[in-house]
């Protein structure tokens, strides 16, 4: 028998003890041994469910010093403090299960050498239900991972979905995702791209050993992306995704979250509305693709549960970040300036004649080809905007660039730019 | 270190050893320790791989008596030697790992029972490179598993996306098919749903437990779709894929392979050429699916090898079958006649007044409703094309009726008819 405390229960605490209950004994048959919740810790009491039945009370050591505890199953939210209730509780031997991206984002390392052979699981930190991080670290283990691609924030893919699909702007889009509690009420976590990073960090560490944070990676959200972005997309067959992306590279990897333009046919541009979906490139195995719920209550606890259901099974960890031992020669972070991809450009301009001219002299300067180019009828009698996408280029020349037409008279707003990914 | 020895040094077995090879370093990393390819043993030396430079003899017990051999690899094909062999490899202690979805659809328990704790890793047994097995023993371990949709045949998939695509017939597809190497000289494994069935058989067990053999469970192949299938199909927004399925109802389980009609809006109708894909639903985590390539050396062996890295880290076998303890009540696989869905049907009539009304009584004695209804212009003088599609109805029923209906003076074929899943 395996007893388990949580600490938060909240949304996903409160289906990690009810689901121990209703499946309690499918999973004791898959565990080999019944695992029981045996009390939870919450900030505030009034705000528990009342149909978990459990004992509930306010003091994190009722869960930390009871010796009869053996997972501590840690959903509180926040980075410091849980980072000290999870190094706690393995310094006293107990096995952690937690789904906190944000502080595995920041301290997945130092945990994991606190731990040692102590299990830690952390499944349920990326894309909720789906099993991606038993791929990586099982499914996939006799591979180089050469890339992977996420939509990894159910949010932004809600969002870009009815733009795409219904041509709704994004304010008006993020408005009815509030309502329909897709969205926060200070939505920047999520339309940043900051929680897709936190989750493209881990499954970083799991790939390649990078430890990078948050601060070290190129993050962009969604928020400047207009219909006129959309139409471009939709004529020249791409559909545009918030995506997380790794990309070994012969002298590292590339890790970055942004809009991007993706073909319509690839598999991972057919994932749709909340859905997330995570496309792995591997050497040996080709392309395997995960598709799933990426949030909520059940659908994390699934995954909370299938790594306590291990801990019962093994007793032992698996290597937390795929290592067993270090990787000789672990690769490197590449710094963003080395991005090499094409572009998709918005510049509002002075409509006059010669504008075209001079903002193609200054691609034309950093050799910089234009692909394709959409200019769109006048917005009033002054201005007019200008949609083009390129060829390959390096993104330090895209920015000089972008910069430098910035600057010139005829443009008067900043350019904004998608990256293209083929 | 863990040595291995490949019995069956073809394609997958090849690729087996280049890998532990080329990808030898990450694989140590990974597992903890090296794992070397010791030895292969095939029928015909004369076809051994060159690039391959591991002893390779012609004699099995070069592998099974040696004590230095801690895994066998069985990529032999067939299913009764392949059972024997790896018995005795069980029984000296070996650990085995196994692609062979034929014997394991026939012995999967007797072989559990014979392994006992020893490690016996079939991950490469169903859908290649994707670790669907891993994901329904360990990542979705919390659910009890509602359905799973699967299109596990790539031959099939091929066939079909270049039916519905290109409207090319049948035959010609198949022509292409062998020419490619996408469909064996005689494709009846593939196009008759036999393969599909041996991989859902084998997820059933770790789903639901349950032990039956392809002879019990509904199979049809795609050989009878004609071009005109495709048409109503594509007409009313449906995508036509072989399925591998398994429905859980309250009494029990449904197990059936056969062609089906599904909306193409749905993510597994989206799976095109020769790629696999499964979908999973969890009574908690909800629609999780997986994708990637079924088949290839390379995707096999990437399976195969991440089996023996589990075997390494943990030392120890984690259920074969998903279940460590029985299951309580285990389900029940149910009968073929309790099938429950929509249909399409093709009836080949004499174009004369009053046939319709002649089929359509039929299908009212037996209080089946006609949902939607084509008639193909006259193929001759003497003979038209009725397709239609009716509402559920159960599959006992449907037979009935379309036996009375092929005794129809005015029917000049027996109906065919494809199931449709909504």
């Amino acid at each position: 028998m395996i007893n388990v405390g949580i600490i938060g229960v909240g949304t996903v605490g409160s289906s990690v003890a009810l689901i121990l209950e209703q499946n309690s004994e499918i999973i004791a048959a898959r565990a080999g041994m019944k695992i029981i919740a045996k009390r939870g810790v919450v900030k505030d009491l009034t705000k528990t469910n009342k149909d978990v039945t459990i004992p509930i009370s306010t003091n994190i050591d009722d869960i930390l010093d009871d010796p009869e505890i053996d997972v501590v199953v840690e959903l509180m939210g926040g980075i410091e403090l849980p980072f000290e209730v999870v190094k706690k509780a393995l310094q006293k031997g107990k096995a952690v299960v937690t789904a906190n991206k944000a502080m595995l984002a920041y301290y997945r390392y130092e945990l994991q050498n606190i731990a040692g052979d102590i299990p830690l699981g952390f499944e349920a930190s990326v894309a909720g239900g789906i099993p991606i991080i038993k791929a990586l670290k099982d499914g996939l283990s006799a591979n180089h991972i050469e890339s992977m691609w996420g939509i990894m924030n159910g949010t932004c893919n809600y969002i870009l979905t009815k733009m795409m699909n219904e041509g709704v702007d994004y304010l008006t889009v993020l408005e009815e995702a509030k309502e329909l509690g897709y969205a926060e009420a200070d939505p920047t976590f999520d339309v940043g791209g900051f929680d897709a990073a936190h989750k493209l960090l881990i499954m970083a560490s799991i790939a390649y050993g990078i430890d990078a944070k948050p601060e070290d990676i190129l993050i962009e959200g969604i928020e400047r992306i207009t219909l006129d972005d959309i139409e471009f997309a939709k004529d020249f067959d791409y559909n545009i995704k918030l995506l997380a992306i790794a990309n070994k590279k012969d002298e590292g990897v590339e890790l970055r979250v942004h809009p991007a333009f993706i073909k319509k046919d690839e598999m991972i541009a057919k994932i749709d509305g909340v859905m997330n979906g995570i496309s792995v490139l591997g050497d040996k195995v080709g392309e395997t693709l995960y598709y799933g719920a990426g949030a909520g209550g059940d659908a994390t606890a699934s995954a909370v549960i299938s790594d306590i259901i291990d801990i019962a099974r093994n007793g032992k960890s698996s290597p937390m970040l795929g290592f067993k031992k270090p990787l000789e020669g672990a690769l490197e972070l590449l710094s963003q300036d080395d991005i090499y991809t094409k572009y998709y450009i918005r510049i509002k301009v002075v409509d006059r004649a010669g504008v075209l001219a001079k903002i193609a002299g200054v691609f034309g300067d950093f050799k910089i080809s234009i692909e394709s180019l959409m200019q769109k009828p006048p917005l009033s009698d002054d201005f007019a905007m200008l949609l083009l996408s390129t060829d390959y280029a390096k993104e330090s020349d895209m920015r000089r660039a972008l910069k430098e037409i910035a600057s010139l008279d005829v443009v008067t707003n900043e350019p904004y730019m998608i990256r293209i990914e083929e």
